[in-house]
């Protein structure tokens, strides 16, 4: 295929999977690496090599007839990225954005620096440090505790609400200290900046978490906001990835005060769970969108055809073992719901399992049609 | 994946690689068997066998292991289908029916005896006697002559427009002979039959086809019909799919006659041609509807949600060699515009490339990009 370059992508999860399977339409050759064919991407990547994402030698390796690298995580040492960099290999998002972002201590920092709206924060090296200045009546719980480093899917973030709670309950390492914001909705913004520098939004989501899992529950688009509103959440998704210079998508998680302040929570520089729902109810997904942004095509148009609900599909609690998808058949009767399964063999209690995304009229009708395949599907473990 | 079947396609080409991809957003597991690894499906089946699907041998060693088996090309040797059906493999479409249908000439007397509108045809044993036929004046030109098998994107059919065309341009071998129908449109409905009985049935496209590769060059969706024609053509197919008592897709092909008349051309009983703009224009594209259909899943929801316009993307006269897609990045740019490549090695003048679907709020407007896709893009020979 003499027009496509040999694109690799590092991590062979979901996020992988649907990169594999945007670049399918046309054929891009694409190469995955991870640990091994039990990983969501390795049936639809064209070749699956086997190796460590963290290890810098298997990157290299991996790397060295590849023309472009993207990520589908980016809590990765980066230091083999710099070097392909060097090597002038393209990788996107570049190694220093990484850098910025996987340590939620800089990224706060650079928001600072630059006047993006975020929410109040202190930095602490230790454990230890934190539960001193509680002591000192410097902190006062409520607040929220974040590792700087390593958080994933509401790992590495630790709610303190009550005084009791520390120090049985704050975690280990360099840290950042966030008081809870006085929040009325979450949204997440999906934003796609070029390597030739274009960029276009996708419309603002609306995100509402499971009471237990710290993952996100229900995505509903377009979220319920006032014009205005809209506008300032894509605007500052905007402001950021140009401020940053990524190139790839960039994922950019906001809060809405109850004053009506728009605050930047963090991001992330790749496909993201809150664009899911693009896959069917844009005119481009996030994934497409992603290739055509690292690869210097011209981005796609991302407006919203059709309302959306969108919900992960996990493990159901009490459930550890073989795959089992219980109540499968009577989802697909359900009209406008695509089911996305990530092929785990083994499932656990909240463990991404899948995702799946109702369409309708309106949100009312996908959130309905949403809920009803929720209230169907359980992922539990039983042998076949 | 406990709850899923193993499934076999007997084809790895285009319609093979989109099933799979159909199939990519349930992790189904999907066994692909054609020649070599440069087969469209090969990268995207979870398991692709070398082999001839043609082949009694490797068609039951292939399926040895195998719950489903299906087709994507109907011209194959159904005797091996045969064999499965009664070992206890499920085979969809049925062999019996893959037998009635790529004989054009028992398909054609189906309808007569199933009271199905068609053209009027005679069926002959060899040219030799269709040019008796002629010479007697038994047969007058201008007619169509078509092969009883073997025919496939535009083969085996011969246009005879003047006297002076036979008998050199007559095609070999067992045949039938139809009258040029006085055509105001050519039309597809493609439909399903679940292995439950249920029927769901695709909106009516419209046909364009290119002047001289015989091969459908526009076709847009929903097709320009007054109210009742488009019901008759949807009451057609789903009549001709009952009567078959298809498990699978069928696409069925009519011709609307300037008397308003709707005549049953021929049918395909798989995923077709006049169905890809299904994959972004629908609720349900036509390759999950044949996964559902031969797994006896609930139909999914066929609606028309956007105009569509769907272009096949064929290599360009006067080029022969490696593939290069001049003018991609301009097309990119494009709204709306869905390019598939199908990632053939080699093009040649009028070979199928891949396909694109272009939506838009109208058919027009559709039309228009799609139009301009074309204008853009040549998939010419040039290497890398």
């Amino acid at each position: 295929m003499s027009n496509f370059p040999k694109l690799g992508i590092l991590g062979g999860g979901q996020l992988g999977k649907m990169l594999c399977q945007a670049a399918s339409e046309w054929h891009l050759p694409v190469y995955v690496l991870d640990k091994d064919e039990s990983f969501p991407a390795a049936p639809y990547a064209t070749v699956f090599e086997r190796g460590n994402f963290r290890d810098y030698d298997d990157v290299i390796a991996f790397a060295r007839n590849l023309d472009v690298v993207t990520i589908e995580i980016e809590h990765i040492d980066t230091e083999a990225l710099h070097k392909l960099e060097k090597q002038g290999v393209k990788v996107y998002p570049q190694p220093d954005k990484i850098d910025l972002i996987k340590d939620k201590g800089l990224q706060k920092q650079f928001y600072v620096e630059h006047g993006i709206a975020t929410t109040d924060f202190k930095l602490y090296g230790t454990k230890e440090e934190v539960n001193r200045a509680v002591e000192k009546g410097e902190l006062h719980p409520p607040f929220v505790q974040k590792t700087r480093t390593g958080g994933y899917d509401g790992q590495g973030v630790a709610v303190i609400r009550y005084r009791e709670d520390v120090p049985d309950k704050l975690l280990d390492g360099p840290c950042l200290v966030e008081d809870m914001a006085d929040i009325d909705k979450e949204l997440a913004v999906v934003v796609a900046r070029s390597a030739t520098g274009e960029v276009k939004v996708f419309p603002t989501v609306e995100m509402e978490f499971h009471p237990t899992a710290n993952l996100v529950e229900f995505l509903i688009c377009p979220a319920a906001l006032d014009g205005d509103t809209d506008g300032r959440a894509s605007k500052l998704a905007v402001d950021v990835v140009q401020q940053m210079e990524i190139v790839g998508l960039l994922a950019v998680e906001l809060f809405l005060t109850n004053d009506g302040e728009l605050l930047v929570n963090e991001v992330a520089p790749r496909p993201h769970n809150s664009g899911h729902h693009t896959i069917e109810a844009c005119a481009t997904s996030q994934y497409e969108q992603h290739l055509r942004a690292i690869l210097g095509l011209p981005l796609g148009d991302p407006s919203l055809l059709r309302p959306a609900a969108m919900i992960n599909l996990l493990g159901a609690e009490g459930h550890t073992g073989p795959t089992y998808y219980d109540g499968w058949t009577d989802v697909l009767a359900i009209p406008e719901v695509h089911p996305h399964l990530y092929g785990k063999a083994d499932t656990r209690p909240f463990r991404k399992m899948g995702h799946l995304t109702a369409l309708g009229d309106t949100v009312a009708m996908a959130r309905e049609r949403a809920a009803r395949a929720q209230s169907m599907l359980k992922i539990i473990a039983r042998e076949a």
